[in-house]
This record gives C-alpha cells, structure tokens and sequence, in this order.
C-alpha cells in the first residue's frame, strides 16, 4: 500500500523529520512517501498560515491520487484542509490531531495536549471539540516556542516540554499527553521516558490508522458531504487544474 | 466609514448582488466597497472549494489593510477563511453566518436554515456548533439546487425556497428562517411575505453589524488568537507578500 | 430611529450613566430616551432583585410600544425578563449580556467575564450557556464589590477592575473582557487602556446592535416563543394593564 | 412537617386541583396548604406570563417563611422564578418541571414531554436543558390547548393528551411521559392506564421530594448563589417589604 | 414500604454504616434491611472492582422481587450496574450519585464532589455527565485515601475531608458538596459543622428519594431501555437463574 | 503480534463468525485467537446481560495477560467491560463500537448506526455521547430482530438491515453506516453493494485498531483513570483469583 504523508509547511527538514517518524513504525510492505508544497509559509503558526497552505496541499492529493495513493497523512496538528482533502481523496486522510486524540481516548481516561505557541490553543481547543474530546481533554499547553524553534534549539525544546509535561501530569491529572505540533514527533520515547506518562505522536497515530483504514477496505465516502468538489463551468474547472498544479 | 464587502467565489454578478444588498440597508456616511477574487472557484460548495477560495480572499483583506478598510463582510454563508481573516484584520470581520444566526438568536426562540446543496448541511452544522446555536436552530435544509443555479433560474428557486421555508415553518416549528446562501440574499423580503415567518438574510445582518462594531469602537482584539500572522524568516514573508498580492 | 433604554433598577444616576454611553455611540438620526421603573430594587444583585424589578420594565415597554419605539436595550447585564420583554415588543429587544457576548465572540476567540459580586457569577454562566458562548467563556470573575459600590467609590472600583481583567489575561488567556454590570460602562475605555486588552461595554453594544437591527430591518419574530401574550378573560387583561402602568 | 405548594397564577381551581394531587400522597403526618396570589395572570403561558406572576408568588414565600414553612412547591411547570424563590426560602424549593424530570431521569431511559401551547415548548426545552436532560428528553409536544381550555374541556383534554402521548411512545420511543402543566395532575393515572406507558405528574413528583429533602434534613445553601437576597438602603428594603407583602 | 439497601462490596462493617445512616431518616413505617454479596471486591475502585462487584449485587435484586422489595437503593457511589438494576427490577432503584446530585442541583446552584481516590474522579466525572450536572458540577475533588482507609483511621479521613471541602469551597466556589463514597456516609453532619456549607450523603438522599417515588406510586418503566430483561432459550434462563442465585 | 478476541456471550458460533471477520483482514505475521467465556447469556440484550458477562470476559484478559497477548478486542457492540478490561491489560483494549464509531468519524460527516432490538438503542446513545459522535451520529435505529435473529434468518436479517440502511440514508442524510452488532459482521460487505453506501463493521474496524496500536508502540496508559485494579486484602486477592480464573 501506499501512504502519501503531506507536510503542509515548505520546511523540508520538518517534512523529512515527520517522513521518519513514518518510516519507523509502518509495515515492510507499505510504501510511505513524503511531499511538502514549494509555496506555503514556513511553519504554521495560527489560521492565516493555515489558510495559505491548503491549497498547495490539495494539489498534492490531486498528485497522489493521480499516482494511486491509497491513503494520505496530514502532517501539521491543526489539521489544515482535512475536510477539503477528503473531498478530493478516494483513500482515508488522516489529520494527525484527529489520530492523536482518537488513541488517546482509547487508552487513557483524560489526557492534555502541549503545543508551541499559545496562539494555537484556541485552535486545537476546536479540534477537540469537533472530534468529540472535550470531556477528556483536560487541558491544551504550550510551551510559548515557535514551531522552527523546535529545530533550532532541541535540548531548550526539550526541556520546555518536560517540564509542561510534568504539569499536565500534576495540574491537569493527565492520563496522557498528546504532542500539539508535528515538529515534536522524533522527541516523542524520550519524552514518555523522561516523564514517566505516555506520550502520544500524532504522525505515527496517522500513519498506522491510515494503514489500519486502508487494510480494512474502508475509504472515504463520497456519499454527502465528502463527495468529490462540483465539477462546474470548464472555465472554473480549468483554474482549479492550473491552482491545483501550481 | 469604509466596509469592504469580499465574496470568495469569483462570479462577479454574485458580488453585484450582495452589494446591492448591503447598499439598500447602509448608512448614508457609510461606503460599502464589494469585490471578488479573480482565482477562486465559480461558487462555493464543499470544504474543497472554500479552501481554494481563501488565499484570494484574504490577499483583499491585505489590499484593504493598506486601503484603510475599517471593517470587512464574507459573502459566502460557509463563512470561508473567517479567523485567517480576522488575524490579518485590524478592524472587525463579520461573516455572513455568523451574523445571521446572531440575529437569529434575537429576534426568535428557534430558527432553520435554508440552504442550497445538501453537501452543505453537515459545514454549516459546524457553524451552527461553533456560533453557540446547537439548541437555537431546528434544521439545516436544502433546496438542493446548485449555487448558480440560483441565478439561472429565479422563478424555480423561490418556488422552492419558499416549499422549504413552509415545511421548515410546520415541521421544524422554527420562528425564523437564516437564508443559507449569500446568493438568496435580494429574495428575502420576498420570502417573509410569501411565507409569513421572519426571513433573515445574513448579507444584510452582517453589513448592518459592521457598522455597529464600527461605530461602538470595536475592533478585532490583537492579543491572543487573532493576533496578526507571525512574521517568519525574509523569504517566508516574501512568499507571504507575493501570495497577498497575487 | 427611537431606542428606549430602561434600566431595570430603580437608581436613576445608574440609568443617566448608561444613557451617556449610549448617546456617545449613537447615530445622529437616532433618539435615544432612557427611563428606570420606580418601584424595582435600587440594584440587581441575584436572582429575587431581578423578578422584582420585571414587571416594572414590562410597563416601560409596554408604554414604548405606545409611543411607537423601535427597539429596547434592557440596560442590566442579567439580561432580567428578555424573553418576556421579546413577547411585549414589535421590535427588536437586546439584553447587554447577550449583546456584550455576540461582540466578543465576533472580535475575539476566548474572553472572560468581570461582574461585581459573586453571587452572580452562576447567573452569568448560564445565561453564557443560553447563548451558546460556553466554548469561547473562559471564565466568569466578580471584584466582589456590590453594584452601588461602583459609584460610591470609583477609584477603588477601578483598581480592582483593573486587577481582575489583568488576571483574565493572564490566568485565562483572554482575549478580549466583557464588564458584567451597567454601571462599569464609562470605564470601558479607560480600562482598555490600563489592561492593554480589548474591554466590551454591553450598552455600547446593544445600543449598536438595536440600531443595526432596525436599520436592517428586522423585527422580533411573532411566530412561536416571542409572540405577544395571550388575551384571556378581560378580568385578566385589567389586571394585567393595572400592574402594566403601575 | 409543613410544605407550602404556590400556584403562581391567580386561578384558585387549579390550586386546589394541584392541593389534591398533593394530599393524595403526602405522608399522615405532612401538612400541605395550597396558595395562589391575587394579582398575577390567570394562566401562565408564556415568559411574559411567568414573570408577572413571580413577585406575587415570592411574597407567598415570604409569609411562608414568617409562618415557618419547611418547603415550598411551585406548581407551574415553566418552574419560574425558582432561583428567585430559593433565595428567599431557607427550606427546600421544589419546581414541578425539575422534580418531573429528575423522576423521568430515575426510572426510565428516555422521555418525553406533553404540555398545552406549542408556545411553551422553547421554554421547556431551555429548563430541559437546565436541568441537564438534553440527552434523556426525546422531545417536548403540545396538545395546542390553552391551559384554561384543560379545565374546560377535560373530555377533549384527554383525548388529546392521549393521542399524543401514543405518539409520543411510537414516534420518539418515549419511555415515559412527564406532563407539562400543573392542570393536567389529576389526569396522571387515567393517562398511564389508557396509554399502557408511565406517566409522571410533577406536582406528585415535587411534593413527594420536597418531604423528601426535608426528612434528609437539607436545606437551601445559602452559601453562594442561593443566598438571602442583599439587604440594601433602608428605602430599598422598604420598598421590597412592600412588594413583598403586597 | 420495604426498601432494600445493598451495598455492592463485601465489607459488612460498610455495609451495616449505610443501614445506620438509612435508619436515621426513614419513615417509622419504612423497612430498610441492608445487605452485601459476599463474593465481590472488598470496596470499589475502579471499573474493574465495580465489574466483579454487580453479578452480586443483582442477584439481591433479584432476591428482593421474590420477596416484595418496594425500591432498592445501590450503596455505592459509582452507582454500579445501575441501569442492569433497573432492568431486573419491578420498583425504581436509586444510585447514591444521582440521588446525590440531584439533591445538589436543587439545593445549590454549583456543586462539587469529594471522593478517596484519584482514580474514580473520570469514573464520577462521567456520571456527573451522564446524570446532566455538567454545568453544575465545578469539580470532583479526591483526598487520596482508599475507601477502606476510611474506616481505619477515621481521624485522619475527617481532617483530609475537612481540608478538601474547604479548598472545595474557596477555589471551586462550590455552594455544596456530595460526598463520593458511600463510606463517608457517618460524617456528614460533622463535615457540614466544621466546613460552614452543605455537605449532602447520597446514601441519604438515595433512601428518601426511594421512599418518595414509592410513595408517588412511581415504578420504574418497562416499557423500552429498561424493559425486564430478555428470557432466552432454557439453557440461558438456567445458566441465569444459577448466578443470580450464586 | 498477538490480538485476542473475546466475545463477551457464550454462542460460540459468533465467536467464530467474529473470528473469521478479524482474519480477513489481519497482517499475516498477526496472530489471532477468539475466546468466550463459558458462563455467559447466550446473546447481549440490555445492561443485565451485559453485566453478566463481564467477569468471564476479564477473565479471559487475566488469562490473555499471562499468555503475552499484545491487545485485545471486546467483540460486542455495547463495550460490556470496556473501562474495566482496560485497568486489567498491559495493551491496548479496543471496543468495536468504539473503533466503529472513530471510523466512521474519519470517513464520513455524518454517520447512523443500525443495531438489532431497540432496547439498545439508548445505551448505544450513550456510547455514541461517552465517544464524542453526538454530532456526527445521526441516528440509532433498530430492526427489531434479537440477536440470535441474525444467525437463524441471514435471509431476513439482510432484507431488514438493507431496508433500515436505505432509510439512514434517505432520512438521516447519513453518509455511512456502523453496524449495531457484531453478528452482523459477515454481512457488511454485502450491504454496502445492496445500499451503496459505507458500511462499517466495528470487528474489522477494532482489529485493524488494534494491530495499529501495538505496531505505533502505544499500550494502555497505567496513569490514573485504567491503572491496575488495586490489590486489596489477600482475601479480596483471593477472591478475585477464584472469580478471575472462574
């Protein structure tokens, strides 16, 4: 099978960093590749960032579903464009915040999430609630560290997560701590280690329910409201080719 | 005052009448601007198409930053890109669903919506859940009737706006009615008395909001989520210019 | 335009306060008269003042409808007798709670209300609940000062307001601070500007709100909740105008 | 142990209907009387209703408090002014429509409600929601018969009330039927028998947990939300006494 | 009326504190006997103890219907097999949390909850929300002790108790507070006492709550969720009737 | 990787029907092994079976956990036991419902459930609710065929489950449907040709959860809410031993 993992930034080290986090935990017989679009910002660091980024990650799954693509992962915890994606999919898209939560609610009673800047607190607050988490959310952090700070500085990022960790656990009685930032999937063990409570990375949660959905033969459903997008006039069908290629 | 009214699709006819609209219900010293990006798809429906909608969108809202714009409409009922907007906005952004469910919200104990496609009903379900009016409104219709299928053929669309309106009177027991498409927006005096229920268009309450905000002092609060869009390294600002001015 | 602004209490220095805020937003073309009932509490603090003080705002209002008002502001942040205010009138009724919340949802993600005394804190939460802002509500906070003390000491009260709206900041990550009680109105700006956070005054609000609404067009529905009270037997009807112009 | 059952509107019929349904199931040794005020509406259908009808019921509380009642009933199941009327009262007060639905919340899964007016239906549903049985209630009905028309008409009353609540168990598998009006108390067992399902009386029902929360010896706190209404100036209090016993 | 107590674990001395406390507040005319299986968990913590400890409890019930049981009262406070209960029996059987709780709701307007151990607050979390209390419950508070803890040192339990009511009170701005264990039964006058607010036993509530719905002639409903359950074929009566009276 | 599959009632033949479903679908170097425990109701139909059936399902885990199983799957579509299996293993527990439901709130918007006996239909409800889909599920229906229905007439069971999709989506809007019952697992691919639309069947769906869990690395958090059953007095042990390995 083939999983298409999209990294909705243009920062290559964070898409290869989130390709490994894959790599490491799929079946010998999946193939997992990993794209990011060329114009999207940097990072994404609250709604505007994640408006500018969907489009060139639409263009993706137009790619991926060009090249048979079975199923594809969102690579960024504020799920941007999930809905879209999955109108333009035929396979499963899996947002990495929906597969964090969604583990994390199978095997613990309350957890909380710690993010990077507090900016996306209200954001991923709204995810909780559209996935159905907010009796078991107790609470969502952040560590006030811009996203590419995480590559910048690992040992301070580290530290700075330990230590919000260690107050979900105490403040919040969290069960378990959901990583609020794709950038954090590599520190993922370490953390559980040096906290001593289960830490959950969205990026391999995706990955394995994608595989999960994909080995079920569960795709994605094109009766209501993820039916492919209207086909209307040739015109607007042509923009929408020239921007999904762009 | 300036207000800038942008409908993300870029069917110029669809903004006239939203203009118009908004032009019938303003203050004398009150300018109301309408615009359409170029780029965007023909009309707006499913997730897929507000996504492709939104950079265009917002790169008017950067145009009307530099315009001096003092308060911004989105002409489109799925209220597309409305917190990038409010980021990159220093005075109020209103969207026309919003707007219209508060209005809802205050003038009548139970309202419906009347939509256009199916497909739509489960997004603005999401609004209804996130605007806080879960217990307020009975029912999201549709007519099923394409979007520019409003303009094709007028006579068929109130026929079955009104149908709509009707059973949402007597099965939903609603008390008022929020016209799910900025495209109805110039039948809804018609349909209040074709229909004898209150019939809110959500171009109008959103303009007439503006105002309000405008005129009470309010503008969108800078601390916290809507705080402007972080500025990244040259090159991701350069990619960000280029894109708002696309 | 004519906006008839009661405050529900009896203490007319309240009344002649709220009535300033709401002549420094007002249209030109908008008459404002502000009026309080004789016989209610000096204050409304809890759940008994406010039953005391409805029937007496009903008989404002339903002189208004005599004198051909358009809308009413019921200038107390209970918003006491709303629904039954919406029964009486034509036109559009607006509570400052209700108000101050659509404001704060429309310009901020998260805020925090600050009321006088503690004791209203469960009554603001569920009117919060009533109107669908339990998600963007972080927390409702009182300086536990009584509502006449905001008057007798003015200084004082300012610097406790001061205090807790820091602490909102801070501890609840607000983003914006609705005021919980008519007489902080003239504060807002100067709290504004103390805080450095967007303060929302719910005269200031509703005063706006009653405008757009009228120049909307949009009047309370008679279909359903909001219709006028039933006439029964002329015995009840008597009666009912007795207490009415009491 | 004395329980003072209030109706709060001004037809003694009703009172002493609903003063029947209380001594057929208060205990030997229970003393139950049964009041209506004077000057307040002679049916309450709607908030308007409610709310010229609460001062006169509080004034009740405040004899009763000064007779020593140990409870107090309000007997309409709009439940109004309770909070109001648990301020004044140091003993238990019971709302007819909270007790109907916590005994419809004990002894069956899902219920529903029949009341007279559709008008009255929002109304139900914001206390169905108060009192936390959004999931448990099915669905809120009307028999669209004036209250009044109950004692007028009981034939018909009955007729009505049995074809819905048939439909009531066929079309929202209702388990059991809580009634929604104090005049439909002594139809309660007529009803289960023709309808083959539990139908609950909330008047029984709030005696029977008043008698209940005395025996347990709890009281209203007076800690927080439900204390004595605040003392104010000597005028203010005045003022209130009069009220109070007018 | 004959009200059967049961108390789910194996601790006879826990069992026989919930009797004495039952005794206190019946009616001369009620009988409450007590009991407790043998073979369950010596106390309840947690779902796993709660699972072993219901085969028990429900083959008393169905003792109880052999000999004319009026109404059975669960003695624990995770309210265990609850709805499996009422199922099997003919009268309404009550759980000490909801009992608990909705004596909180009517006496107070915001509760919290203090139970042994850290464990049961989700357990007791989502009963608060199954039982509505959502809004109502600020928070469920444990003082970290094992149920049987209790017992052994009575003294310290009463101190830790003391200390976490009183937190309860100051940073929850609880108005009551349930007690979450049926063996903190004996001291809740004490509490009240040395805590200056409402402390409410659900072991107390539970039992008065059973005597009023029997004495309103409310059984619980067979018609739907709580239907007796279904007979199969023989071997599965038998295999039935064997553990029910194992 | 190991994954038992426990089918909580003694019909062994559903045992099996479950077993063949999880083959389907697994990884061949997955093992899986299908159990029930002996003592069991022939079928489960309401909270009394239920709670019949857990203690032999949880000890089938304590065996499981001294074989080395990985993860476990609960294989009836009510999760008897889920919280308390989940305190008692090492590794993930997953519940059929619950992966039912996580994947159909991946694949669909809006989604209806189709079980057997409508005296499931609220405690599905209330699954539906504890698992966050309230929004997304749009019904619960019935087709009023017990359980053991499924196995003695597939011919009708199938006419009846095609007939009952087809109206969940004519009449729900769903988008895909979870099926109610683990007997009806065999079925699924069948009714999603004969409706044409997604059918979900929670065994497949729990299994593919499982093997996804273990292969991510994540087991059940021993932090708070599913830490081990507290070992009590050796008798309580002892006990416990005896009914575990009963």
């Amino acid at each position: 099978m083939h999983i298409l993992l999209i990294n909705p930034n243009s920062t290559a080290s964070m898409t290869s960093l989130a390709h490994e986090s894959a790599l490491r935990v799929v079946q010998p017989t999946t193939r997992v590749s990993a794209v990011n679009p060329q114009e999207t910002p940097v990072s994404i660091e609250g709604a505007a960032d994640e408006a500018l980024s969907v489009p060139g990650m639409l263009a993706e799954i137009r790619k991926g579903e060009r090249d048979g693509v079975d199923a594809y992962v969102i690579a960024c915890f504020d799920d941007p464009g999930l809905h879209a994606a999955r109108e333009i999919a035929r396979g499963p898209v899996i947002g990495i915040c929906q597969a964090g939560i969604q583990v994390a609610m199978t095997v613990s009673r309350r957890f909380s999430v710690v993010t990077t800047l507090p900016r996306s607190i209200p954001i991923i607050e709204e995810l909780v609630s559209a996935y159905g988490a907010e009796r078991h959310c107790r609470n969502v952090r952040a560590i006030d560290l811009p996203v590419l700070g995480l590559e910048e500085d690992p040992e301070r990022s580290e530290r700075l997560l330990v230590a919000e960790i260690a107050k979900a656990k105490k403040e919040d009685r969290a069960e378990a701590i959901v990583l609020g930032c794709a950038g954090m999937s590599a520190l993922c063990e370490r953390l559980t280690l040096a906290t001593g409570i289960l830490v959950i990375d969205g990026v391999t949660a995706a990955v394995k329910f994608a595989e999960a959905l994909v080995g079920a033969g569960y795709a994605t459903s094109k009766v209501g409201g993820y039916d492919f997008p209207t086909v209307k006039s040739p015109v607007a069908i042509h923009k929408d080719m020239v921007r999904g290629s762009a």
